[in-house]
């Protein structure tokens, strides 16, 4: 059986979970809790040694770390996965635009502010002009497709929507873009959550 | 023909060329200069919203960004791409795990070092250990394994070269990853460069 060892305040954990669920795969949860540092505690090391959540061990026992990697290997075959060549690299574009520029600002902001408790005036100023030009280039991209790749939800969706959902907590509103918000009840009215 | 919008100076711009090189693909490229901030001109934000290089436009006119996320679409059906579902798998992970962890502290200590002059005491402390955890954590793979992906040069390789082979002009010397520097000459055969 799927062994996914996460934390459920990750949205990256949560992505892989939601895939999980979405695609009716069994899974055992290892929780691992972050802000203890347990995963870099040499145990887990041994094993992942990317020492961060979320990361699998496949049914026939292989390891696999980084979450938009497990979301494609997981939903491979599926429709998740777009057969298209083209929507399956507009895919792609997202997931990598997710890990380096919306998760390193919305992500950061939100567990500093949500999880560490720092008043705004001790956040790096940086992180609300990020991840307000995010949201804002998600909302242009949302004017005109109901989807980030392809015509139908992707990886790319679950991927993005993980930290989105919660942007709130980190101090961003949703409501200043309405079309991610629109987005985001779609995208949870698909995986079954929110 | 491929149209590719790049800075040479840019690790992230040049893997783009070197897979289009190594598969044969007839293109035309753009020089787009970074430093003077050619990427964020309106122009360029109306073909390309995230405002990065490096970008292309495909022969059919479509366009696509995100370095690793053009390399896949570039290289599908190629021997740079697995047939293997995990060794494609693995593929990934270490694709973005070179934009989210090795990118953001290499190529950055080498950009602030190299190219914007900055003296080691103004660079921020973190990098370099983020840097050195990321090619210690490359070595520790290397101690076992010839590539970083299934049994044979892959995109993985490819996108982690980009900035490991000019690591030192970031101030991290090789020498101390001996398994680092031997692969990157291997990686470097196959391209031909270097």
């Amino acid at each position: 059986m799927l062994t996914i060892h996460g934390d459920r305040i990750s949205g990256n954990c949560l992505k892989v979970k939601w895939i999980a669920d979405h695609l009716g795969l069994a899974y055992r949860w290892v929780d691992v809790d972050v802000v203890k540092g347990e995963a870099k505690a040499p145990a887990y090391l041994a094993d992942f040694p990317m020492g961060q959540v979320p990361a699998v061990v496949l049914t026939d026992g292989r390891r696999l770390a980084q979450s938009n990697a497990i979301l494609l290997h997981l939903a491979e075959g599926s429709a998740l996965v777009p057969a298209d060549a083209f929507a399956r690299a507009e895919m792609f574009q997202w997931l990598f635009w997710e890990q380096y520029t919306h998760e390193p600002a919305i992500a950061v902001r939100r567990f500093q502010r949500h999880y560490l408790g720092k008043p705004d005036s001790e956040i790096d100023p940086a992180l609300m002009v990020k991840g307000r030009a995010a949201l804002t280039l998600m909302a242009r991209h949302l004017a005109t497709r109901d989807w980030f790749a392809g015509g139908a939800v992707s990886c790319a969706d679950v991927a993005l929507v993980a930290y989105t959902r919660v942007a709130h907590e980190g101090g961003f509103d949703l409501a200043e873009w309405p079309a991610v918000a629109a987005w985001v009840t779609r995208v949870e009215a698909v995986l079954g959550i929110g």
